[in-house]
């Protein structure tokens, strides 16, 4: 961490805006503040800290702020309203919601939270890659109707997983699939990628990758370039004993197509974390479609995630202070 | 493997005897054996196999067997229907069915197929570890009832898994509870065990490591010490945050103590693969007791099962021709 530098006395104001609507995991709770701030004793002297609930002081607040930590922040005459901000954090990796940018002004930086989802997401890929090789959503289908069927399933060691994205989310999933034994491509916008992938392919050239996968694993942001990246014609590329896990998000896939082929046994099954809507409504036909589970949008989060929020945002403040440039800003352009 | 001496020319019958009421896995079938001694061409030159189904020719080839595979060899006079017989292979683990052994002459060796589960059974283990630290059986029970419940849950690691024996199983299920980063800690009934195992505690001491399980995972074979080690008050001993695993047998277990239990919320969840009886009828509880995933005796078998059999019993065949001691066999006494 860069140190801090002891003539500067400037105290910054962080406003911290919360929704009470959103799940318990992603608020800012003051109870995990304040663990934070004692973790960064030092760095908090030079902060004011304030936290709202559902714009209840946010106008107020907003006036004075240097710094935000708010997923949704405010959008309409932004710098008017705000006219100190330099530096907006989101509690979340994806920022698909805040697309297109164009509310922004260009001083001020954008950082999300990518980084804090790598060791759940990995154990989530673990767990999804061995259920389908196991063909467990069959075997649940089995137990809910009472019926013993024996399938019987080999190691998954061998098979190939074509991974869609591989930025913090993807690598998580090619650690999983490495450590499985699994043969690694990683489907990427410049066609390389690190290590665990043992192949990388431009995602234009993903047509040529997914008639070799047993496994797709679906980890990108939601831009323009993925937005149904993983077509109908692509889908059909798969092979119909092949699986899908979706940890990114629900429009790079055409769900619609992905139901109607699991529900004619043209794919074999699906593990799906990410649906549009959320809540996925009572009435969607993802919950029955056959050999799907749905898992609601838990795959990544980890009950820590606050905390590690806090802590990426300390050590990013910590670069502030120290005049270097912040970690995990959002390319305007690229979306994520 | 041992070299076979030149100079031997004596012949062996082997006999297989089928099944055809058992899963296709369990039968060994003319083709894979064909395949097997194209795999052992010169231990096959001093073979001569036949091979069997539902006792159709049993009488007169056990007459002149030397060798015979047979999960379910006859018991009744077997001295003097095969007067040549040396050695019974089976085609299981488990030789529970067998016990007491009083049927068996004292010059005739049982080996079991020990060995052959490790690699399916780690990476089952692995899943079901997964599956219980996600709470998948409330997030599947959730999807069955078309609720969306954001559960939310922590990387595995540094939990601690209980393993009930660790032989072949054993050591598979300590595998996987270590490449996931749990401390592990054998039951055994010497109070020794290898490595991936942390700690390691005597059969007759497991009151003292139960209340420590984040994960009790059962792969003993069932003897008479084994039968109902998992009781209703050791059961009581378990965390209600605890899971179970069984991928030994089930009346090591006191399923309906267990099953009570998970029904009250007094243990988290259970992933069971063995069953009393299998197949389990349609009218068993288990099937939906909460939070429980019930699978089909599936979790330690692979379907090159029987290709990983006929290698080892020609191993063992070629230890024979060496006179030396053959590998798997069953303790007449502890019955494993």
């Amino acid at each position: 961490m860069p140190k801090i530098p002891k003539s500067a006395a400037k105290t910054f104001h962080l406003h911290i805006e919360n929704s009470s609507k959103r799940p318990a995991l992603y608020q800012l709770q003051a109870i995990t503040m304040a663990a934070a701030v004692k973790r960064h004793r030092e760095l908090s002297k030079r902060l004011k800290v304030t936290i709202g609930w559902d714009g209840d002081i946010l106008e107020d607040t907003i006036k004075t702020a240097d710094f935000m930590i708010n997923s949704n922040p405010p959008r309409e005459r932004l710098r008017e309203r705000a006219p100190h901000l330099k530096w907006i954090q989101t509690t979340g990796a994806g920022i698909d919601g805040l697309m297109p940018l164009d509310w922004l002004p260009t001083d001020i930086t954008l950082t999300n939270n990518s980084g804090a989802h790598g060791d759940k997401a990995e154990e989530s890929c673990v767990m999804a890659l061995l259920m389908l090789q196991s063909r467990l959503p069959e075997i649940i289908a089995n137990q809910q109707t009472k019926k013993w069927e024996q399938i019987f399933t080999r190691p998954i060691a061998g098979k190939t997983a074509v991974i869609v994205g591989f930025g913090d989310l993807g690598s998580a999933a090619g650690r999983a699939a490495h450590k499985l034994g699994l043969k690694v491509i990683a489907v990427t916008r410049s066609g390389k990628a690190a290590r665990p992938a043992d192949l990388a392919c431009k995602a234009t050239r993903i047509d040529s990758v997914l008639p070799k996968a047993d496994f797709v694993i679906v980890t990108t942001p939601l831009t323009a370039d993925t937005r149904n990246l993983l077509s109908r014609e692509r889908l059909d590329l798969m092979k119909p004993t092949a699986g899908l896990i979706n940890i990114g998000r629900s429009p790079v896939v055409d769900y619609v197509a992905l139901c109607e082929k699991l529900d004619k046994g043209e794919l074999a099954g699906a593990v799906l974390d990410v649906h549009g809507p959320e809540p996925l409504p009572p009435d969607s036909p993802m919950w029955t479609t056959r050999n799907v589970i749905v898992t609601p949008h838990v795959s990544c989060d980890d009950p820590r995630y606050m905390d590690f929020l806090c802590d990426s945002w300390f050590d990013n403040f910590a670069r502030k202070l120290a005049g270097k440039p912040l970690a995990n800003q959002v390319d305007r352009k690229l979306g994520y």
